[in-house]
């Protein structure tokens, strides 16, 4: 086994857009645990929009990633050394060892994964974060019933593939927003929604929201927002009374720079009136207390060949600002990961 | 008694203001009650925000109001001939008569009123519908605890009065918004109210934030918005974790015109996120359910002198246009009420 491993680094703020040298790749010894800590070889590591605000200072949920420390990240991997009774040389587990081929951390912060019937990187999405963003924001803010109609953009992503085929199996009408025609085909196609609207083919919101009312002719009763701006003015046109909007993620508004109006702001708020809706953004680290339940339902869903999933993998670690960089413009088709062994 | 009595109409929509030539005042012969029917005499009319959205042609959550019909308004009266089983003459009742200064109805869409302790206006008020959406927004919405910061705008009007006042009652740190010091005088010295921030006297909305940094030193857990605009968007600014914002009124924008994107629009839709904040619009009167719960609890609070209001009082029907067009632009403090006898 080789004695050195890489990691990447926040080598500097993006103003706007990510660029490439606002990352550093590093070698450097590989550490040995230290009593209760663990080391694990990294197998994949989740890409995730969330990423994106931590490379801004200031305040946001969480504190800044710190300029020239590992960038952070979901990994999945295997135990190479362990001074933690819970875990032996094998064990495949998940934690947060960020953008790096070997971590060591205290065994309290891992988590044994059991990969006999689902796939190791699966973990890192539809029975990871991801797939719990989707979970919660479906059964606990939106709480549809059979019959109503539900939107979701971002639709052919780690989350919002993820919605849509819980409200298929809720009886409901699933309609995803989704960037080009090869991603819609893969919503409509092979997750089973009901409609798609590519809004890289609508020449402005007015056409986005026509596009909408054809493909939820009821209108549209519940929200599952990933990405903002024009996507979500169009949505808010369309909302029945009492429609319920979860605000998952505004990935259209990441990259703005501070200080300007972002294109996201929402132009028709009489629509909280007219419609009596509620719009509630979630975090899904917030509820830690239900990830046993959900992943335990979503796991179940997922071997039982109801729930389906595809990931856009990168290799080798030196291309994760790449695919990063790729996933924030909308270039992944399901869940980003990279490929580290 | 008369033989004639006097009503007002809508005679035109608005186009952004309403102007006096958009109401058209009408004289009458009174009518004589048919079967189940009975004739009021109105002592006082209500003129509330929600009129301004019903002269529009198009879709609200209500029908709009016709051309040539009487304005739509609650009113408080006296009966004088009944046809209805549940009401003799003299009885004080509470209907939907409108701006009129008699009204025929069906005994069914009347309620009796009890005047002995609680004077026959205030059933338009404090203990009518606008005390009825402080009440719902302010507990089954905004659900604040002790200690806990709320703040309100239009706060010395017929719904904020009443908003900040439970605030106080439950323990809570209240902040009001209001429109010049005369306003803000009354809500902090007469209403009880911790700190009022006058709207006019900030520059811009980044002045509105700073003022209310200073009123609300930590950050804002419940806010109630009867304005929109910029008060909404400064209180954004401020909102906690988990914060809850109840919208009951937009009125800053009820006089813009169609198709403009409005001065309300929410500009930093990030906070739905960063805060994970709930956000819901509702209409008191799809909760009709809960009115003789809430209005058991206001009559008590108020007749225990627990609970404080004032009326802006116009004198005779003709002036409702005016006073009306007053209410939209913020000339009243309290609740307006016209007196029709």
């Amino acid at each position: 086994m080789s004695k050195t491993y890489r990691r990447i680094v926040l080598a500097s703020r993006p103003t706007g857009w990510v660029m490439p040298e606002n990352f550093r790749l590093e070698t450097l010894p590989i550490p040995s645990p230290g009593p209760n800590e663990v080391l694990v070889r990294n197998h994949y590591l989740s890409l995730d929009p969330y990423m994106r605000g931590r490379m801004n200072e200031g305040k946001s949920y969480a504190q800044p990633q710190e300029i020239g420390a590992t960038m952070i990240g979901a990994t999945v991997g295997e135990v190479v050394a362990s001074h933690h009774r819970a875990f032996t040389v094998g064990n495949h587990v998940r934690g947060m060892l960020g953008w790096s081929e070997f971590g060591v951390v205290n065994g309290k912060a891992l988590e044994r994964i059991d990969t006999r019937k689902i796939p190791m990187s699966a973990y890192l999405g539809i029975v990871g974060m991801p797939g719990m963003a989707a979970w919660y924001g479906y059964h606990k803010i939106l709480a549809p019933k059979a019959g109503e109609t539900l939107v979701v953009s971002a639709a052919s992503g780690a989350v919002g593939s993820v919605v849509g085929q819980l409200a298929k199996l809720g009886g409901l009408r699933a309609v995803g927003i989704a960037g080009g025609p090869e991603k819609c085909r893969y919503v409509t196609d092979e997750l089973g929604f009901d409609a798609c609207v590519d809004y890289r083919g609508a020449k402005d919101a007015e056409a986005l929201t026509q596009a909408l009312r054809i493909a939820a002719p009821k209108g549209v009763d519940a929200h599952f927002e990933n990405v903002g701006g024009d996507a979500l003015n169009a949505v808010m046109n369309l909302l029945n009374p009492f429609a319920r909007v979860a605000i998952c993620g505004l990935i259209s508004d990441y990259n703005n720079e501070r200080g300007v109006v972002p294109h996201s702001a929402i132009r028709n708020p009489a629509v909280f009136l007219v419609a009596r809706i509620k719009m509630q953004g979630f975090i899904v680290s917030d509820h830690l207390e239900l990830w046993p339940q959900g992943l335990t339902d979503l796991g179940a869903l997922l071997v039982a060949g109801k729930l389906k999933f595809r990931e856009t993998i990168a290799e080798n670690l030196a291309r994760a600002p790449e695919a990063f960089i790729g996933l924030l413009r909308g270039r992944n088709v399901g869940k980003q990961i990279v490929k580290l062994v």
